[in-house]
C-alpha cells in the first residue's frame, strides 16, 4: 500500500514524530522521578499504548469503561478510570474487577462514595478508589481544604474500599500560553494535590499515590515532589492547540488526516478537498489562541506545512482550504489539481481521531500499514 | 429494556417526533409536485431511511461512498453521491454501479468530468452524472451563467455519460433566522438551478432533473416551478440550529443524548454529567444565532425542556450543566442528584448522530430498541 492509494479521508501518523512525542514525555518524567500513565482516550489504540509501554510508561488512564474493557482484553491490566463514576456503572466496573484487572475508580462526592461502599459491600469487593481533587477549578473535584475530601476518605475507607490517593487534572492549562504561566499552573497542580494528600494523611487515612496532569502542565513542571504519578494524553501525537499553548511546534504533530482535491472555486482562492468537518471534527480549539488554524493546517503529502493555508470553513464532507488571511491564492487550480492529495493537521487530536475507525501508521521507511482504533462507550 | 437500564451517554430517538418530522417534510414536497430524495448522512441508519421512504420519499441521497455502499447492501437502489467525486473515487462507484445500484455522481469542473468520461470509456460504462451548481456562494458548484457549465454539460455528453442534471444546495440557508429572508433564498436556490438547466438545454444537451434543497429552504419555499426533486436531511430529527433558524421548535428535535449525573460544583451551580463532546460532538453551531445552547439543551429523562438549563461546557467525557444567563442554580444536588438521567438536545444532529454506532428508539408506548448506525467512510 502506498500514500496514494489511501482511500481519503483517512487518518495518518507519523511514526517517527510520534516516538520523539512518546521519548520527550518519558525521558522528562523519569528524570523527574514519577511514573507516567499515559491517557489513551487520545489514541483509544492498542498499538499506539504499547509503544508508550515500551517507553517505559507504566499502567494507563481511561476515560470511559469500554477503553477498559478494549485495553485489558489486550493484556494491560493496571488501569484509572479517571472520571467520576456513577452508581449505575459500578456492575460493569466490577466486572473488570472480577477477571482480575486492576481497575481504579474515582470519586469527589461523598454520595457516590457511600454507592461504591455498598456495592462493594454486597459483592465482597473492595473497590480501589481515588478521590479527585479540584486545583484550578475548571471541572470537577473537591478542593483540597474542602471538609468533604476527609469525608469522602472516611465513607470509602470505613466501607472497606482501598483508598488508593488523590487525583488532579490541571485541563486549564489549555488556555495558557506562556511558559511561565504553564510553570506557576504546573506548581500549583502539584502543590494542591500534595496538600490534598497530606491532609487524608493527617486523618489517618492511607493514600499512596498522588497523581497529576495534563500535557501542559507535565511538560512545564519543574519539580513534582511529593508526586507519584503524571497522567497526559495529548503528548503522543500533540497538535496545533498544544502548538498555541507553547510546548510543541506544527511539526511535531504526528495525527494528520489524508485528504483530496475535489473541486476549486478560483475566484475565491478556494479548494473543496473531501476532509469536512465529519473528518477532521468540528473541533475550533484554536479559535480563541494567537493562530487560529481554522479546521486545519494544510501540509502537502508528505507532511510539510504550506504555509499560510488552512481549512478555513467545512461542511459535512466538505472542507474549503485557503489562505489564513483572507487573501485569494491565485494558481490554485494548477498548484492543487483535481486529485491532488494533501495532509492536514488538526486543532485537537483526540476529537479528530475519535472520527476514525482506524489509523494508517506512515513508517519513516517502508509502507504504510493500519492499526485499528474504536469508538463509542 | 427502560430508560434507566441504558448505558449513559446514548443517543435516543423520540420516535413520534421523528414521525411528525418525516411527514411534515413529506406532505410538503408532495403539494408542492416534487419528488423528495432524503439525505441519509443525517441519520447513517437504514431503519431511519426506511421509514421516509414509506412515507413517499423517492431515492435517497448521500455524502460518502460507503453510505452509498451500505444503504445498497439494504435494498436502496437509487443513490445520488451528492459530493463532487475525484478521480481515485470512481473504481469504487463503478463497483457499486456494475452490482445495477443506480447512481449518481456529481461534478462542478471539466477536470472531473473528463475523468468521469476517460474512466467510462475504458470500463465501457456510462456513468449517470450532475453538474452542480452554485446558488448561494457557499461551497462549491459553477454559476449559472459561467461558460464552464455548458462546457462541462459538453464533456459528460460528448463522452458517453448520461448527463442526469443540474443539483444545487443552499446552504447559507443555515445562516439565516427570519421566514422572509429564508424564502428569497428559496427562491434563489430555485431559480438559479432551473437556469442552468435551461441553459443546457439551451445548448441541446439533456438535463431532466432539476434538484435542489436544504432543509431551510425546503421548508420555506413557496412554490418549486421547474423543480423536480428537492434533497434535505437534518428534517428528520432537526436540531437547535434548525429552531433558531425559525423552522422547527425544540420540542420538534427527536435526536437527544442520555445522560447521567455523576457529580456537582454547588458553589458554581454546575452539575457534571457524563456527556462530554465525545457525545455531543464539538459542534457549537448556535454559539452565532440568536440562543447560544452551548453544548445543548438540557431536558428530564422524558425529554421535556428543563428551562434556562444548557451544557455551558465540555470536555471529552465531562458535560457542565448550568444555567444560560449564568446565575447560579441553587438546590441543584437535590434536583439533580447522583446517578439522576437527563437528556440533552443536540446542536446539530449530523454531527451528535455520528458519534455513536446505534441509536435507541424511544416509541410512544413500549420499550426501548435498538437501531443500528454506521459510521467512516
Amino acid at each position: 500500500m502506498q500514500l496514494t492509494e489511501i482511500a481519503t479521508p483517512a487518518a495518518l501518523i507519523d511514526e517517527a514524530r510520534m516516538a520523539a512525542n512518546i521519548a520527550r514525555l518519558q525521558e522528562r518524567m523519569t528524570a523527574l522521578g514519577v511514573r507516567l500513565r499515559p491517557h489513551v482516550k487520545t489514541s483509544k489504540c492498542i498499538e499506539v499504548a504499547r509503544r508508550q509501554q515500551a517507553a517505559g510508561a507504566v499502567g494507563i488512564t481511561v476515560s470511559t469503561l469500554k477503553e477498559a474493557e478494549q485495553f485489558f482484553a489486550a493484556g494491560f491490566d493496571d488501569i484509572l478510570y479517571a472520571v467520576c463514576i456513577s452508581p449505575d456503572k459500578l456492575d460493569r466496573a466490577l466486572m473488570l474487577c472480577r477477571r482480575n484487572c486492576r481497575l481504579t475508580l474515582l470519586t469527589d462526592s461523598v454520595a457516590a462514595a457511600q454507592a461504591i461502599v455498598a456495592k462493594g459491600l454486597a459483592e465482597k469487593h473492595a473497590f480501589d478508589v481515588m478521590i479527585e481533587i479540584d486545583s484550578d477549578g475548571h471541572r470537577s473535584g473537591v478542593e483540597p481544604e474542602d471538609d468533604r475530601l476527609v469525608e469522602i476518605g472516611r465513607v470509602l475507607h470505613a466501607g472497606g474500599a482501598r483508598l488508593k490517593g488523590v487525583l488532579t487534572h490541571a485541563g486549564s492549562s489549555y488556555d495558557l500560553d506562556t511558559p511561565e504561566a504553564l510553570r506557576q499552573l504546573a506548581e500549583q497542580e502539584r502543590r494542591l494535590c500534595v496538600r490534598a494528600g497530606e491532609r487524608l494523611r493527617a486523618a489517618g487515612l492511607p493514600c499512596p499515590d498522588i497523581s497529576i496532569g495534563s500535557t501542559p502542565t507535565a511538560l512545564s513542571a519543574v519539580h513534582l515532589e511529593g508526586v507519584t504519578e503524571v497522567r497526559a494524553g495529548v503528548y503522543v501525537f500533540f497538535d496545533l492547540v498544544m502548538s498555541n499553548v507553547g510546548i510543541c511546534r506544527p511539526e511535531d504533530v504526528a495525527l494528520s488526516v489524508l485528504t483530496t482535491v475535489i473541486g476549486h472555486q478560483p475566484d475565491k482562492g478556494w479548494v473543496i478537498v473531501d476532509a469536512g468537518w465529519m473528518a477532521m471534527s468540528r473541533d475550533r480549539g484554536t479559535q480563541r489562541q494567537q493562530i487560529d488554524y481554522g479546521y486545519g493546517a494544510v501540509c502537502d503529502a508528505q507532511g510539510r506545512m504550506i504555509d499560510g493555508f488552512v481549512v478555513s470553513g467545512a461542511n459535512q464532507e466538505h472542507g474549503i482550504v485557503s489562505h489564513r488571511d483572507g487573501t485569494v491564492a491565485q494558481g490554485i487550480v494548477e498548484r492543487f489539481p483535481i486529485g491532488a492529495k494533501l495532509r492536514i493537521l488538526p486543532n485537537h487530536a483526540c476529537a479528530t481521531g475519535t472520527q476514525f475507525d482506524s489509523y494508517h501508521l506512515m513508517p519513516a521507511k517502508g509502507t504504510p500499514h493500519i492499526w485499528p482504533r474504536f469508538q463509542g462507550w
